[in-house]
């Protein structure tokens, strides 16, 4: 099968693509050929025994993503996104990639034509909610973003949902949760301190926790994300129906349960690496985030992610320290 | 104040013009100038003494939604859309003016920049809803749309909610209930014998019911509608909050119940003038179709309906048939 990716060059579109060149195959059919692309040209995983292209372009752009999706890619990852803090402060530039860049990705696919019908699985945010919320977020409730990213995710799902009924593809969207513990270098997002306070004490680094430690959130590993996004490339599509947007499993848990598992997992004097500095700016946005959720329906379709907080981090050292603590 | 009407050639935009002429006044603002728009030329309302500009044009076309709001109306009710039927038939249509046509006006609002934030009032559908959903849908049900146009609706209720959290207008989107009785011929629309099976009776005319008298559904007159946009154009945006797109108010009932309202309200002759003939596919169509709601949240800001069919037939003779009972 013919695999293309758009969003290959983030983090969760690296992994699914090093995953991919791992597993050698989806659903038992063995992949022929990747496309990874991304506005900056993606890294092909290493140790493919399939072929890589790599493309880089606007895919928002008239005619791009026609030209992705010519070779009539078997399966579709959209994983591309501006992300939350940008799409608010650049309100153009959310639109038109995150609603207009993946409308016109779904019309290209739909002008294909020609019996063309391809699996795409759309990665969508828990960003489609927004407070005030009952303290667990059901499967039923309904959608009131409260911000332009979270607006623009919720249409992606609409429009997902209509063209998939409609039959011109067979698309699923996947709500992810936060994903922890993030890999990199802690960032100004505001959700950063969520791996921050993990990731770096374990790399022998000081973290900053701007918030107190009873605040309440909905995790899940990276490798949990290429998890989601596999299982909803394999569904079966009639069986599950037309509502086809799906709240993905995850742990709900607070800061200070958090830092309760760092401490099991990796001794206090990796925790004492995390310092308290209330930022009352942070405080006021992660205070309108939701907290919990009862994902009934991907639980029933066999999404799983992880169980624990422990495991969450576990996930972390085996996936990116090598299992080695600092 | 400068009111715009765009859709002033629909049903509801026309009452909702007369309404204006008769009223002079929204919210107490006496009104200065009424440009009504429309793809045919509108009519101006008999009676108005205030200025009235009637515009013919697709508004879905680049510049004309500008061209439009370039007078800086205070007041502007979107009432244009590609009905259910034609939008599930012609998908590129239904998609261009009822998506692509509302952000357009949207974003041209917001380039006018300079200050300038009008009330906007959009008229939604309870099409934003799909089954399976509970007897009565409650306000904090999720949207799963089974149409494209309920699709394009539900989208245009949240751009709405994003661009006036952003300040760049204020916004109420209306869900509508099926109005009935609907003035007029009777139509083709799946939705049609609601309406047929009153009006064409009570103007001497045989009437087919295609579907049997257990069905029940969500009702309204065309004077509830008008007084529904009303109501929302004087609503204070910042009370409300974010959430900014409301069930309106309707009457549950069966078609046995509005048979029986029928009968009461102008006799068994009249009555007897209702013919059976089932018709599989409307019976299909309307088993998908919502049949009761609790909206509270319109309730509690005040928007009112009628509390009986025997009201809504009473209307109906009153504001179309002049008193009268054929």
């Amino acid at each position: 099968m013919h695999i293309l990716i758009i969003g290959g060059a983030g983090m969760v579109g690296r992994k699914l693509a090093e995953r991919l060149a791992k597993d050698k195959a989806v659903g038992g059919k063995p992949i022929a050929r990747l496309t990874l692309h991304d506005v900056v040209e993606p890294s092909a995983p290493a140790g493919a025994d399939f072929a890589c292209v790599t493309v880089a372009s606007d895919f928002s752009l008239p005619g791009e993503a026609e030209k992705l999706v010519a070779s009539r890619p078997d399966l579709i990852f959209h994983l591309a996104a501006i992300v939350s803090g940008e799409a608010e402060q650049d309100f153009d530039k959310g639109y038109r990639i995150n609603l207009d860049g993946t409308w016109k990705l779904f019309e290209a696919i739909r002008q294909v034509g020609d019996g063309y019908k391809p699996r795409v699985v759309f990665t969508s945010s828990i960003a489609v909610f927004g407070a005030p919320f009952p303290e667990k977020i059901g499967d039923e409730f309904f959608n009131t973003p409260l911000t332009s990213y979270g607006t623009q995710k919720t249409v992606g799902e609409l429009l997902l949902a209509d063209y998939t009924r409609k039959g011109f593809f067979d698309g699923f969207g996947i709500r992810l949760p936060t994903i922890c513990v993030r890999p990199g270098k802690p960032n100004k997002a505001a959700s950063g301190f969520f791996s921050n306070i993990i990731r770096e004490p374990l790399a022998g680094h000081e973290a900053v926790l701007p918030v107190s430690e009873d605040v309440r959130h909905w995790h899940a590993s990276p490798r949990s994300a290429v998890g989601f996004l596999l299982h909803a490339a394999t569904l079966d599509g009639e069986a599950v129906g037309p509502r086809r947007n799906l709240t993905m499993p995850g742990l709900s848990c607070t800061v200070g349960e958090q830092i309760e598992a760092l401490r099991r997992v990796a001794g206090d004097k990796v925790v004492a690496r995390i310092r308290r500095e209330p930022d009352p700016a942070i405080i006021k946005i992660v205070s309108g985030w939701a907290r919990d959720f009862d994902p009934k329906r991907a639980l029933a379709l066999g999404f799983r992610s992880e169980t624990s907080f422990d495991e969450i981090i576990r996930v972390h050292i085996e996936d990116e320290l090598g299992g080695k603590i600092a």
